[in-house]
């Protein structure tokens, strides 16, 4: 079952990361890497921060493969359909939850702080995109003014470490995690509610006081 | 007294990092991860080429709840004085110094050689603006002409790689390369010394002959 | 004998470095760190994501003196002449190559799949433009259209990867593979050859639906 969300979950992240490749008019090979970058970046990130090897992409080997096959298939596509496109919304937000709750879980192992361990959730969830964009030469748009998809992270990250201290069996803990996540994430895109954002009034450059 | 000096430092550098990600329009979730890029990410590319685990933030786990705090007091502030900036160049100065020779000694202690040494110990003082930077979408100030930074963190670099083997004694190496990183960065401040710039006259692509 | 081509690999790769940074107006601070990126980058992130330690530029701790040297002497140079440049990309062949190969096979000595190895021989051959091009606020040429790089790289890996099960000598397979690959990227780069780009028709914004 979790198998299969986290295919579900690699297969939408690697779509997001084709859609923002193509945008940019990229060829194959940007494709392709866009799309492992902003599927396999977060989980990346949390494997090297927390010394786990093989890295989870190099263990489960048919991923790259499987988003290979995707990168293909898009190429083939003209254009892929809105009612695809929204569908996609739900898959990221059942990623974004498993792959937070997951990455949380992992970090507990490591015997990290439970604020360390929401935070390597949440950079599990959410960091792929990060890397994507900043691959693709935008200001990443997870720290911009957005639907909240960091935050649902966080916070549910907070929900699953603290029923995991609450009950003995971890699915509950990992299973009532994952569904706040992705309830707080579809409320938020529903309702499009966001976190404020700065104006940009400070014009003072770094080192150059 | 280092870990107090650490502790201020980690406080400055995450300020630059505030500033720099609300300059660009970022909500607090930008402004969060930029302040924990600019605060932990030299010591993180450090502590993973050198293979060191936990990471430092890790580690000190309390370290990225003071920037957690850092980024909540600094959202609430409308503005930034002029004189606290000022005190953040200072800080700032006394970080550059701190994370410089910690990292050539951390790079020592792993056998590396002393240029390597010299290399990491550079890269712990100053990668973190860069990774802002880059996230933030501009061109890394540390690689433009402005007053010295990285080139007084590696100067300094060598005034511990040389005293560490001629003085039995750690802390006179540690506390004289500090020293001489702190005062060459602030001679660079107070005179505007510079190093010169390239003007981008070559026009030729790469990999387009 | 391939040491020898690595030496060569590197400076070519660091050359092309210090061109782009000096395209971009930085000062020797730039030049260096940027020459370090795609000299280094592709094989630090090989080696990171096989966990291999000491990173071979710590190991080889020659290297980041030799960039070091070449970042100094180009500094000096006023305009790098044209059949300079043209020589480049000969080396930066033979580079792509010996890199993709020798990343490919240390992958398989870590028992990662074939397809995994594949990729990080082609990222090891061609991870450190992309890095230099991030860091330089640029969209990867790496991933537009231009001459087939990434895909002589991939494609000489599985020569490689195919001819060392068929033969119990490494030499060969080793061999084979780098001629594969040079003379894949030689008549790309005469022949103008080129992967389709996808014209940026979707105008879809992430998280934005």
């Amino acid at each position: 079952m979790l198998q299969f969300i986290e295919l579900l979950a690699v297969i939408a992240a690697g779509t997001f990361g084709v859609l923002l490749a193509r945008r940019k008019g990229m060829d194959f090979v940007g494709v392709f890497s866009v799309a492992c970058m902003t599927a396999f970046g977060g989980g990346t990130l949390r494997d090297l921060f927390l010394d786990r090897h093989p890295l989870f992409w190099i263990q489960n080997h048919h991923y790259p493969l499987i988003v290979f096959a995707l990168a293909i298939a898009t190429s083939l596509a003209r254009k892929i359909p809105k009612v695809v496109e929204r569908a996609l919304y739900v898959l990221d937000a059942l990623g974004l939850g498993l792959f937070s709750v997951v990455g949380a879980g992992y970090a507990m192992e490591a015997d990290t702080s439970w604020f360390i361990a929401s935070l390597l959730g949440t950079v599990t969830g959410t960091f792929g995109g990060v890397i994507g964009d900043v691959v693709c030469n935008e200001l990443p748009s997870l720290f911009r003014s957005a639907p909240l998809y960091a935050t649902c992270s966080f916070l549910g990250c907070w929900v699953y470490l603290l029923l995991r201290t609450a009950f003995p069996d971890q699915f509950i803990a990992i299973g009532v995690g994952i569904v706040a996540i992705v309830l707080l994430r579809l409320v938020a895109l529903y309702w499009n509610i966001r976190l404020p954002e700065f104006s940009p009034a400070d014009a003072d450059d770094r080192r150059q006081p």
